[in-house]
């Protein structure tokens, strides 16, 4: 049945992000999807948003560019209500959770709430600027939630949640490689969550090479700090730094590595970048938090280790895992169409 | 009439504020006058307001005492809707906007909004952080606002506004002093756009001693470095600084001013400190910004001038003015009662 859909997405950044910017790049593959196979889909997005869809926008370009701050709720307000105004237009109205002032959304979609779903991009005990925020949820814990992983849920499973529907990877987009360089990677942005200072721990350890593909948000104050304070020991030889990396960069980068290095300290709520690099039959090693252990069949796909050290044993073995097998993985269960075919099917369970 | 009012406060600071908070000390005045006049009044607020009126409260304590970042959107959005869904409970419902999560509550009030009153705590023209608040405003121009002066409206004369109310001094808390020593005063937070700069160098030019009496705000990096680039021009002897003050000592150290210097450089919406002055029957030499022109009636009760020049020369004729008319005209236009009275009015107007 084609359904007429409102995707709001994110103001901050382009969608599609040109670069980083993960909801951003999901939003973008889903509204994409939905549209190919023929709905009637509405893109609530900044106006520089490239879509299929029909595009609704409140500001011109994403605010990020034009420096206004992530705690702004001025377009966030116009952007929301300008949709929530719209309602009778659609059957379903998918709004992406992001940002502090997404939260309005709870309160104002009430006259009309079986029609709309909610997708979390953060873990629901996400306390680090939102004190308060697990309350709002509880107050709204009836209305219509997608978790993009199980445990995601943790602490907040007596929401109304409807399915998991995992984050998908544009399986075009990369390629599988047989045949992998002799380095290890890690990707992502200098952060201290993200666990760049223990990847590059563990290339030591371990003896082998490291290249660190990084992005740095100058912005954030404690990114930039960790930045300076892990680059001394990126040493240029075995361990190597490169910049932020395009799409087919990327794929290359991915694909000529022998494994990927993840090890998060937080409870991600997904991991794109693991799910990138296996697409690619790269295995992944990763800290057993958030969404790690669903994604990677632990001794098939990668491994799941819960230290340094015991990271740097599974290196030593990482020629084990089979490399088409972690490309199976992603195509059969975290593909891009995998994820459209899962949120059509929330549509159609509550429509 | 008994009204069954309710009173929508900031969460940010105790109520009242036991030293700076200008919205706080307005929302608490009127909060126990209403209670005074007989109505039936609900403030809600943080746990730690004190009030005669009913409390209902999210949140124990003023978030600003619980470190809670100022654009947190959780706890403002758990307290709308709280006291949004009692709306049946109360003929008049009024909002104090005062932060930028304030705004969430124009689209929150669309099933209601007869009954629901703003009171707008920021000139119209306010896009200091808030980029996109004018478009806010214009797209929900129908509601029903208040501005705490005339000169408050500029830009957004299109707005339904109901009214002009003054803010209000307690007249109780300050006495007329017919007898001053020797000295100016300039007294608020250091800040660029409060002119404590400006205070010092008409004093210094005139020759003359200045208090200056100034709390700094050292989470705000920007007036903490106003702090340390101006400090040095105070030099002790005839121009002196001391430290926030209490209310009861403010009432002796306005009252023992020959004048108060008021070189603002923003469009303050009202200016509490040079009604407070006044009330002491102390003059005010203020910048032609913001209210100043509709509290200081120029030559009569102060003096309004257009630079540091001109203040000069109109403190060398400060003994011209009446002390005693400088405390009449806050008797009679800018008290808490007349405040309480003027809103009294407003509610009158659209039950």
């Amino acid at each position: 049945m084609k359904l007429r859909i409102a995707q709001i997405g994110p103001l901050w950044e382009d969608i599609p992000p040109p670069r980083y910017g993960g909801t951003e790049r999901i939003v973008h593959y889903l509204t994409e999807g939905l549209v190919d196979k023929g709905h009637d889909v509405t893109l609530f997005a900044a106006g520089s948003a490239h879509t299929k869809a029909r595009l609704v926008s409140v500001y011109p370009r994403s605010l990020f560019r034009d420096k206004i701050p992530w705690w702004n709720v001025m377009y966030p307000l116009l952007h929301i209500t300008k949709a929530f105004e719209m309602e009778k237009e659609f059957d379903i109205i998918h709004v992406h959770l992001n940002q502090g002032s997404d939260f309005m959304t709870l309160p104002l979609c009430q006259a009309f709430k079986k029609k709309v779903v909610f997708t979390m991009h953060f873990p629901y005990e996400f306390n680090y600027t939102w004190a308060g925020n697990t309350e709002v949820f509880q107050k709204y814990k009836d209305l219509q939630y997608v978790s993009i992983s199980n445990s995601q849920r943790k602490g907040g499973e007596n929401l109304n949640w409807l399915k998991t529907v995992y984050n998908g990877v544009d399986t075009n987009l990369y390629h599988l490689n047989l045949k992998p360089k002799d380095y290890f990677l890690w990707l992502g942005k200098f952060n201290p969550d993200k666990g760049t200072e223990e990847a590059v721990m563990a290339a030591k350890k371990a003896g082998v090479k490291l290249i660190v593909a990084g992005a740095v948000d100058k912005l954030e104050g404690e990114d930039y700090q960790y930045y300076l304070d892990t680059k001394p020991y990126i040493d240029g030889a075995s361990i190597q730094l490169i910049g932020e990396v395009s799409d087919q960069e990327k794929n290359v980068l991915y694909g000529n590595a022998i494994g990927f290095l993840n090890p998060i300290k937080w409870n991600e709520p997904f991991g794109l970048v693991m799910a990138e690099a296996m697409a690619t039959g790269t295995p992944v090693i990763s800290f057993r938090n958030g969404a790690a252990p669903e994604i990677i069949e632990d001794g098939k796909s990668g491994f799941i280790v819960d230290s340094i050290d015991e990271m740097v044993e599974k290196m030593k073995i990482i020629s084990t895992i089979d490399r088409a097998a972690c490309r199976n993985r992603i195509e059969s269960h975290f593909s891009t169409q995998k994820m459209v075919d899962g949120y059509e099917s929330v549509y159609n369970q509550i429509i």
